[in-house]
């Protein structure tokens, strides 16, 4: 392999298809409808998501074509640079080369972006004006709020209370870029005040936020609702990454075995590894995938597999999940975006097979190799990133010990510069 | 020209050399000793300064070689991208074509990277253990901060009082990166004391916290001092920008006709512009220099041209520069990095000779161009790098008006995302 830092594609190189698995994989069992429990038709979405993206979360088309519109913009940061991290490498005194793709340069700040213009595309396409979201530690909220400015709609973001107050400077960035914000649960919704009821003093979690955001699109006119992770069209988006990776990996002539992403709902986790999974199926190689999730919000190591809600209003579909419970509220940890009781259905599936493995970490932990990742290369990590990180720097000590080669590649989320406070937290004991 | 919105360059083309504009230019007034107001001489330098610094003060080779250790960390970052911004110009409807060198993409979020890795570099193969330094926005603080850990040495930051209370976020960056700082003034120098002395509010600046560095590295053991910008070796440093941004040119079968650069001590705007200078200086080309700086601090337009000290406490040698004055206090406004009194003895010959030109800008606009760029482009600009962008708007409307072809090349010099506060007072009409 080549000993340079980092593999850039030009810009002609961004993906011209994203990689749908549903293609490769059994028919996994259906979405159900919250009411009738009977399985989900297509029709049943229309109500709160342009007809483009249901179309593609039924899709079975192996390969979907990216529109050029699309992909315009995503030539404004992709192809993200795929980074081998000879600092950590270093630090650690690992015989493990360690890569990674790094979303961190999106403009949001992470890998948001990838499915956050398809989302405002289609929308745009089908005459609709307003998008309503909900969002965590906030990446999800900057992404598409800024998508939709580039489409010229108007974006509204329910963002979780916990996170709203944790992070003031994320807020500024949905307004900079045109975003309306709320802190969630909130009085404008009927959701939100039920939850303020029962709970005045809720830190919210990221499935009530989705309730609000559901409700508002269904009451409004010319609205419809965004998701930044847990469906299947988000994974395709998000496959842009792992489809990078594997070209920058011809540049570096070298091949990853072990795939780590953090997990929220999933969708970095898929778009990193998914591609590579493809790969696995045509029984061309092998590898460990590994999802890194928090121990403060643990579905993957600890939940059960059942179908759940995706919400915590019950607005959603039932969905075939590992799930801690709709109504679980997750500790307060400052990776927000990793604050989501479920899994999405595909990802659900692979861990049910024994296809991908997870290991949960622990919120200082984060913090520390946050640091020690930030004095090695020199990027802040997100909190959520930090999990991914985690597991890179056991895999790497693991081949230490045994002494063994061995090729790894984690998905760098997203830079932790709006979760400042979070380190500050950290550094005076706090945390 | 080509209709790619970014051009990109492979790692090994980072460049391999600095270019020195003293080798092209007459031989400048030389900077005098403070006490003997003789022409200085390197020895002087030598209680603040490593000698290999000293050296590239002084030197007029054309071509200084990049150490191999130094171009290895810009591999991290370098070369950045160049940018064409068609979503302003579409925002604009101007026939003017507009690029940009996105220096934002460095992990500490400015351009100061460039010069913080070889100083922390000729420090340690010294055998120094200790940088001090001054930093106003906190964009050079970060910078030196993680420069400084790249080659094991400890940082202490002096930080401009105003800055370290309007951006808490700058200061943790920092700490990540292992720095220590001070507000400054502070109590921990004799300086420091003495500023406080004559005026507790104060809000600092950078002529204050530079004499508190200087003094911290004259009376501390194995350490020394290391400054952000006016200097001739951080413009030599800064070259690798308009380099890289030259190559790029080629990439993009076009060819800029005027340059702009934010304007503090003239290290950004002199790295954009002075490798395009000498083509200028060879007759091959003729460019609309513009430095663009702050109507709040307007040394460049309002300054004179005389023998200043650097610093307030006249510690520091006398530098032939336009100049508001050593002990000017600029307005408190949120672009710290641009509240510097006085501009580097390059830029400021080059202005005395017609070379380039400046304009001041006034805030409010600053602010609503940065927003406009934001929403247009998706990046947030810091506020320095928004005089630029003023400007380039300004010309590019120019060139609507008159109906003519032109293309402008600006440099952004950093991300405004640790100074989303300053963007909050905007959009709440405190500014």
């Amino acid at each position: 392999m080549k000993t340079t830092r980092k593999f850039l594609l030009p810009d002609h190189q961004v993906p011209t298809a994203w990689y749908n698995v549903l293609a490769d994989l059994p028919t996994l069992q259906p979405m159900l409808h919250p009411q009738t429990k009977q399985p989900l038709q297509p029709v049943h979405l229309e109500p709160i998501f342009a007809k483009g993206l249901i179309e593609q979360e039924f899709s079975k088309e192996r390969w979907i074509e990216i529109p050029e519109e699309v992909r315009t913009l995503y030539k404004i940061y992709r192809p993200s640079p795929l980074v081998r991290a000879s600092g950590l490498e270093k630090a650690l005194d690992t015989p493990a080369r360690i890569y990674f793709k790094n979303e961190s340069v999106s403009p949001v700040g992470s890998h948001k972006l990838n499915t956050a213009l398809p989302q405002a595309y289609y929308n745009k396409i089908e005459g609709i004006q307003h998008l309503t979201t909900e969002t965590g530690a906030g990446q999800w909220g900057s992404a598409i709020s800024i998508a939709g400015k580039h489409f010229g709609l108007d974006v509204e973001i329910f963002m979780v209370r916990l996170s709203y107050d944790q992070k003031p400077y994320r807020k500024i960035v949905m307004q900079t870029y045109g975003g309306q914000v709320h802190p969630s649960p909130g009085t404008t919704t009927e959701a939100g005040r039920r939850f303020l009821a029962e709970n005045p003093d809720t830190p919210g979690t990221l499935g009530m936020a989705i309730s609000e955001a559901c409700e508002r699109a269904v009451t409004r006119p010319n609205t419809k609702y965004t998701l930044g992770s847990v469906l299947n069209m988000v994974m395709l988006h998000q496959t842009v990454i792992g489809l990078e990776a594997e070209r920058q990996f011809e540049m570096a002539d070298d091949y990853p075995d072990t795939i780590i992403g953090c997990f929220g709902g999933g969708s970095n986790f898929g778009g990193i590894s998914l591609p590579f999974f493809r790969h696995q199926l045509a029984g061309k190689a092998t590898f460990d995938f590994i999802a890194a999730e928090s121990s403060g919000c643990p579905k993957l190591t600890k939940g059960t597999f059942r179908y759940d809600h995706g919400d915590t209003a019950g607005l959603t579909p039932l969905i075939p999940m590992y799930t801690l419970g709709a109504d679980y509220e997750p500790d307060a940890i400052h990776a927000g975006g990793l604050r989501y009781h479920g899994a999405g259905a595909i990802m659900s599936h692979l861990l049910k097979e024994n296809i991908i493995r997870a290991v949960d970490v622990e919120q200082r932990r984060c913090f520390e190799v946050g640091t020690l990742f930030a004095r090695a290369e020199g990027i802040i990590p997100a909190p959520e990133s930090t999990h991914a990180i985690a597991v890179a720097i056991d895999e790497a000590l693991k081949a230490k010990e045994e002494g063994k080669e061995k090729v790894i590649l984690f998905n760098l989320s997203g830079h932790g510069l709006l979760d400042l406070s979070a380190y500050e937290a950290f550094f005076n004991g706090k945390l």
